[in-house]
């Protein structure tokens, strides 16, 4: 028997994965979810029937959405994850002893239930005294905050799913208040290689560049992400990505990593020249 | 009807993408060539059952192995392109009005043909009068050149298939003999990510890295390539990929890319830890 698993990246093209077999399967009250074993990507897991990580490659989306404002912020004490229900961004923000405070906002319990349960080198994040897992709505969750975190790590998955109330303009607006008068939002950027992908960029874009004063992308190559071309969303109130990286600084802490490194964080922003051009002219029509 | 292509990536992963109808198919003395017209690539050429180049991504591929090389090279007239066949590299080096000799050396004729009839924009490029064509093997055509050319780059498409003489410790060597005093060499060195892939991205660099005194590797994100994620070799007698980059004198030029800048190409050379490590490991064993 051959089990493949089939990930729709557009109507016109799929990768498929061969998987020794289905750990788990369920539809909850936000989305279905399964888990699978393979050979190729260890195992992974599925959100409405599209891959959202695997044991193979979440270093690489969670080392970039994590390491690249914290080389620049110089003191994160309070930072707000939005979904980051699997524990993998809160296990690499862990490894920094200034920080206090770890907020997760999950709106899906059994969503964490499941990495817990299977994927616990992830799950372990979750498990440090600073974390605090709120079982609520992410843009609810929000709208009460003021002035509140040094960093804002969107890590919600889909601009179209149940998710979608975290790719608005009203999102942005409520990240930038609920932000310190220095703070960093990082955020999904998604693909902008296929062009069913291309449209949502291009909002994040002029959504994040009309409410923050800086606002850059950055890329990273994920295979299990459309494309295996993936982008990033820098928006900051007062520190540059590249000018206020302080190498030293980050160096000294002594975080082991298998993607980031801060000479790589300075490429992560040397875009191809189709990106560059798509987001520039977001940037004249906010 | 749906009529799905699939590319087996490896054992364990493969990438389909739909196809409106198959243009061309048949076994030449050295491959198997598939033309196909889809919605999401646009055109593309199939050897042996893998993606070797479409519409929609080959200038990310052309544009990096030819443009990272010329901005770095002060004066390049005469060039040997290895494989080809399809014309995109010569393309590429037909806008460089300095270039006064292109050899294109590709072993199947039918492949040439193929690309002339179903790939015009990227034929163009051998239509250009500084190119000559040899219907010959590339390494057989390499072992009477001595001190001929500026810039060696290596197309050939699979270490594994009809062009695996094109990977070996002799043609490295010979590619060096071939080249004048302050001549590069550049090649595809593969995709580091599947465990299927990585061995022989080691082995190309442990013989690049034995036959030239600098030696560094490049990346680019090519959806239709394994894991969407590949390297390219920069073997070089004298000049370095990065100190030796004259921006002002490629800008100067005006040439258009799509993919391709200066910018993009320092970024290109600051790859991920797990890159790094494997090459440095390769390293302490040339």
């Amino acid at each position: 028997m051959e089990l493949w698993f089939s990930d729709n990246q557009t109507d016109h093209v799929k990768v498929s994965v061969k998987v020794e077999k289905q750990l788990f399967g369920e539809q909850t009250d936000f989305q279905r979810i399964d888990v699978f074993e393979s050979r190729e990507f260890g195992r992974f897991l599925s959100s409405d029937g599209s891959i959202v990580f695997s044991e193979k490659d979440e270093f690489i989306y969670d080392e970039m959405i994590v390491h690249v404002p914290m080389a620049v912020h110089p003191h994160v004490k309070k930072v707000l994850v939005i979904g980051g229900g699997d524990g993998g961004v809160a296990r690499e923000l862990s490894y920094y002893e200034e920080i206090e405070q770890i907020d997760v906002v999950e709106s899906d319990r059994t969503f964490v239930d499941v990495c817990r349960k299977f994927f616990p080198d992830n799950a372990c994040g979750l498990e440090d005294p600073r974390v605090n897992i709120y079982y609520e709505d992410g843009l609810r969750f929000l709208r009460t905050k003021h002035d509140a975190y040094d960093l804002i790590i969107n890590d919600a998955i889909d601009p179209l799913g149940h998710t979608a109330g975290l790719f608005t303009k009203e999102f942005y607006g409520n990240c930038y208040r609920a932000l310190k008068e220095d703070g960093i939002m990082v955020y999904q950027h998604g693909s902008p290689f296929y062009d069913e992908d291309e449209e949502s960029c291009r909002v994040m874009h002029r959504k994040a560049s009309h409410s923050f004063p800086i606002s850059r992308v950055y890329q990273a190559h994920i295979p299990t992400c459309s494309s295996g071309y993936w982008l990033f969303g820098f928006a900051s109130k007062k520190y540059h990505p590249l000018t206020d990286l302080n190498v030293e600084r980050w160096k000294a802490r002594g975080i082991k990593t298998w993607y980031y490194t801060t000479n790589l964080h300075k490429g992560a922003f040397m875009l191809p020249k189709y990106v560059e051009d798509m987001l520039e002219e977001e940037e004249g029509r906010r």
